[in-house]
């Protein structure tokens, strides 16, 4: 009684209903798993920490956890991958989460993922040696945070669009990826649009989107 | 000297320079326009005040602008227009300004624009007589000031990525824009990504790259 | 001799002294309860955490702790139930507890209430098929966390007063409740009042007033 | 086209459209207008500028303009008055165009208004000359700058809902009425909710409500 | 070396240097108070949580601990009392740690105090019982939460100075002090000035200095 | 009737009602001048622009306009000047016109002033030179903007209360004086007290109430 | 009597007093220009508008004004020009007005200049075309608005101090300046420090310090 | 695979890549030292917390751990120290772990570094007795919290380059170390630029890069 499951999203939307995993307790996950299970949907649950994990695990052994990326996912029907790939692109080592939680995201929607990790702009040599990789991409999601420059720098690059997610990396007048937020809604390159911080998943689901479009094969 | 105009932007990002107009002079605005025109790319300025236009198009006749969309714009290739067109949305009247910015700028670069103006939340059934419109375009872009609800109702009912552009409509705690930035970036619908405050110009940009995946036949 | 219970409220705005639990000790807030059991008021204490309730019901084992709701409550004088009710919504399933709060604090104050939770907009139809029950309470409060767009929408479909409760429930640019707070101060929807981020007290408190108008056989 | 006027609202809410004026030209609000006149709709439109207000009655020479309240007005059918009334109380003299856009908005709708200006807290004996009056009151509206303290003093000392206006009066940190409406969102007195800053018409459009919940005879 | 007592500053401002003890180490403490203790001068140290407490006390057992106020003191030469006497007054119970402070710091600098806690605004006839020892007070210290609204009513009804101390009680918008300090900042009574937040030692001190203008039989 | 003039505020609190001009009509200034006028009270105008002054003077010539310092008095019984003074300290030349504010209210409250302007810490033999002019004061107001680093050297260096005034000169990150009010509010330097941004009436007023303590003779 | 000119400063910080003409009359500005004039040292006045430009003229028409720049400079002394040089890079064309300060101010007190503008990161060839002039700087002043985002860039690919200048330039959430600035202070690449919002004059004046390290021949 | 450490950027910036703790697993930090530490460049790695040396240590034994500056350290080629020096200022003894961070980041570098701790303006005659030191320095780093002042004090004493160092230190409207870093920003003393809050590493750097003109023999 404490949730309406979704269930018509998938029909409406084209993506069943995700689980936000913050402030909800093991048995509303595992009671929302259960209603989704039944009705052939594929799960996906974010923001699940390990306790939580052991716990709905205890209930549902079969859905797997990602724990860099603090997921949890069970495939209901496994979609074919995309020949077109999305390139999840990070400015450090600390981005890492962010972008797991997008890459497991976009796989389990069926998506081809290159990531390509460590490449701030403070050492552009790196960013320069996998930009044909990003180039080559039908969409790029850029997570960076502190001053979130990459984003720019990538924008300026490619032709294709850019999904920006600030993260909450950084300290003092990073206002917990406030300023990268606020950077990157400037971001004096064209072609690019950005999510709440921290937010791989939401990065994802739209990258997932335009992906798609023209169908797997492109 | 002022200015160092990108003319290999076009083939680097498939579109050429836009001119951001507000801070400039006449002068500087027209040599950059000089400097777009022999190169035979397409001109788009953005935030052209009324005395500005009619300083520039003193000089060169052929610009034109664009009133309620505050912009300026000379074409130099015509690009064939996509099938599957952008929808531009917006909650009210007020928005208009910014609507019309985007719709320009996608009409340049080639989209077909559908557009459905003044469908507020407040009003629910105005936006459900439209929403069949909205459901057939290939991305949508929604244009809403104050508490940007809409955002989220229209995320929320079609498969397409929504492109959300926060206005400075509104007073007191909308903070110019900023609360229905926040809100924005906080919908609970998913496929959203915003860009900054106003600007209907990068909405459009990264609408018009997501419309031509897969060619302009689609 | 830290605290002057309020002893005369009741008189004067025709409810006792409710007690804020968060920063006080657990002899502080037995003492104040006792002042209000021995002078026949009804007890109502908000923010009580699982530890404070257990040490409070060592010495006061006759007044209620609600754990979901955070509260703790002692009827002195039953009031009649009300005939009209309040109808609390909520966005999600995480703004249950604030929800709760409001629910015990309307209940224990005599009004009759319906429950009608997670019909967030991302999922529109959820809440058109609540909407007939919602329509006929005398006074509705919604409960939502991240944008807040419920509340405009339910806004625009009642015609009586909404009293909307932003949650601190969401992450980054949610700011705690900020954003939701903000964006329901900004509704399109006419006929919305706002109350602090989490104040489901607060909320409920009102709507009683407005609930008892005309009688309690409205 | 630029406008999709909801003249199903009266049905849905019980009151009109609104029109609120900022932004908007003087051939946009006329067009609205006309609508609402067709319709047999009651005409309200605040934030309307004298110079608007001129151009509007050159139109349309029946509408009435409110100069202190920014408000214009048309009169369709005229509603009963209630006996029940709102208050309608400032703290200082620079509150008062704000107090009259809530007063001409109740106006419009029916309600008995009583106005109780200039009584804040700094002279506190001018409040309490005028208690009584307020207590009869069967709603209140309190419109307050600066540190906004009016609100929590009114709140103690009746048992209707109050509901809190902060206006954009003060300097320095008033914050243009950030800081009147934080104060009063965290009001120490209970039954107290909160509308935007300045927003007059809001706080008038819940509390007429509220003051018909039992007939107009109340 | 970390530390270079200002023991000159007695002799300069008539008060003896003050230990603020967030973030020191026991060890750094007990080096600046033993060389407090070597030059005869009065030892305050603020902010000491029970832990740091314990271990000062092992090195210095003459050390007084607060708890209450979180304060530590010992008297070199105890200070004749003033007659006139400085009112610490509060708007609640969970503001009372604040006022400990101000009181503790106000009694070691030699002034008479008068403590009137729990007295805010929600019921205004608790201030008016104690208005009279209030009057009587030669400078008056409020300390405050949420809105802060006890010090325009105070302030608005005694003719001496006026120091506000607005504290981190509350929550949502009260942004831990921060509301309230602004509020208190806009305050419509004159007369009043304001301090940091929670910082009850910084209006004790600057009250003791007004308290002893024409001397201690005043 | 837009206006309660608080007659009885001199005896209250020992001063009559002061007048804050902005966003008042020239009649309304009239009309309350009058009231107090007839009263026998002096008037004291702050915020007046020239305009406004005009005007006022139009009806009432005896009225004097202190142009710097924004303000209007009149004097209806002239108080006896004290012995002792109030300093009033700028850092800057653009800080003068709130230190006149300051000063004229000063004056009209019977104080003696002394004018130590354009001292600020950048040149720090500019304020040694005149300290001993400042220790003599009984009280010292300090006027600044920027960072506002003056009020912590003053307070460091004299054993007096200090009021510190914030002023909104700066550019950029000064926030309008946001950053100096936040600043003073954190001074290292004991004994300093805080009012609102460009506040000189405010920080006169309790410096009057302080320097009157002891009588005027001291 | 407004102002005490700072005359020792040129002894004690090797640079005369400055002018910060926001906020001064024309009178202010002559007199201390006179006295600076009269003590045989530079004067540089920084933030004079056209109109105050001219009326000083009118007084000192030997003092010159830098249009773009918005400043004015008389050489008592000239000092002879550094070998090594300061780069002054921008972003964009709105930036130049900050950028000219800068120059103004380096170039009176000595250094050559190199001026590289518009080379914001969205056409990075541009950057990199100029990277060996910049790279031969003694010290680089980067001046950008937006996100700012060309101080990274340049600070990965320099090995000698940074100096960042935040402009406003931009719209919506860069908030005149402050979201640059922020991005700026988290910068990912190290030997990057960061002045106020538009103050090109600062940043110049720690840029000639550095400059001048070693000697003009360096 | 999760970082690309930048071993070129030691030959690009004359400084290799520095590893920030914060966020990173113990394995990760112990990849990226093996890699500098095979390249034989200097390791330097901050925002250690002793339960992270303390892994570290396990697999890299002859790693330094610099607790108070919560830094670890290894030296592959020492460098030779400069003649000139550094001073490293603070204001109070709560400063010291970020001044530590600058002192050991600046050794590392090959600095000499001169500490003059405590000796904030509160009690001016503690910073004029080490003035002396200070102005031999060729850089100076002012490290404070809470407001900040003494930068500005230091900057008006000085003829060098000062970089000032926002600290976290303080309470309430301190804000984290934000009003210190704004109040930095708008110093009113020249030739001051600043870092981020807590960011003694940044400051070294610059401070090195600067101290290192000229030479090491300078
Ligand atoms: N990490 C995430 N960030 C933002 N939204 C999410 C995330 N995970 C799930 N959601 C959304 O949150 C909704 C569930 O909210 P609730 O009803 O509170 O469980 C889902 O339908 C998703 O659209
Ligand atoms: N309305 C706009 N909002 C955001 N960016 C814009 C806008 N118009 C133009 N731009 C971008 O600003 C760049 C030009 O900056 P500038 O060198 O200052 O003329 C263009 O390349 C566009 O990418
Ligand atoms: N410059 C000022 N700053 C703050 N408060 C002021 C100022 N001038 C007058 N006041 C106060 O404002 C009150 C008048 O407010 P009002 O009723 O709006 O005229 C007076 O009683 C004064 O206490
Ligand atoms: N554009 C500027 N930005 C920041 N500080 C400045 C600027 N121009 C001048 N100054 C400083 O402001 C001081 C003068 O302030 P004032 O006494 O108000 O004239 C000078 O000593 C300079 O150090
Ligand atoms: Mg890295
Ligand atoms: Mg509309
Ligand atoms: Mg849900
Ligand atoms: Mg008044
Ligand atoms: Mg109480
Ligand atoms: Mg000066
Ligand atoms: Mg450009
Ligand atoms: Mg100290």
């Amino acid at each position: 009684d404490f949730s309406k499951v979704d269930l018509e999203r998938q029909k409406r939307t084209g993506y069943p209903e995700v689980i936000y995993g913050e402030g909800k307790t093991v048995d509303q996950i595992v009671a929302i798993m259960r209603a989704l299970h039944t009705n052939h949907q594929n799960i996906l649950a974010t923001r699940i920490l390990p306790e939580q994990a052991a716990g709905i695990q205890k209930a549902l052994p079969n859905v797997t956890y990602h724990e860099t990326a603090r997921c949890m996912t069970e495939v209901a029907t496994r979609q074919p991958e995309t020949k077109s790939f999305i390139a999840v692109v990070t400015a450090g080592t600390t981005d890492i989460p962010v972008a797991e939680e997008a890459a497991v995201t976009a796989e389990l929607y069926g998506n081809r993922v290159q990531k390509v990790y460590d490449v701030g702009v403070a050492g552009l040599q790196r960013l320069l040696m996998h930009i044909d990789t990003i180039r080559q991409a039908k969409v790029v999601i850029v997570v960076a945070g502190m001053e979130g420059a990459l984003v720019s720098v990538v924008g300026g690059l490619v032709d294709v669009p850019v999904i920006a997610v600030p993260t909450s990396v950084g300290y003092g007048a990073s206002f917990k990826g406030m300023t990268a937020l606020m950077a990157m809604l400037n971001s004096c390159a064209s072609g690019v649009t950005v999510v709440n911080i921290d937010n791989g998943f939401g990065a994802a689901y739209s990258a997932s989107m335009i992906n798609h479009l023209g169908g797997t094969d492109d």
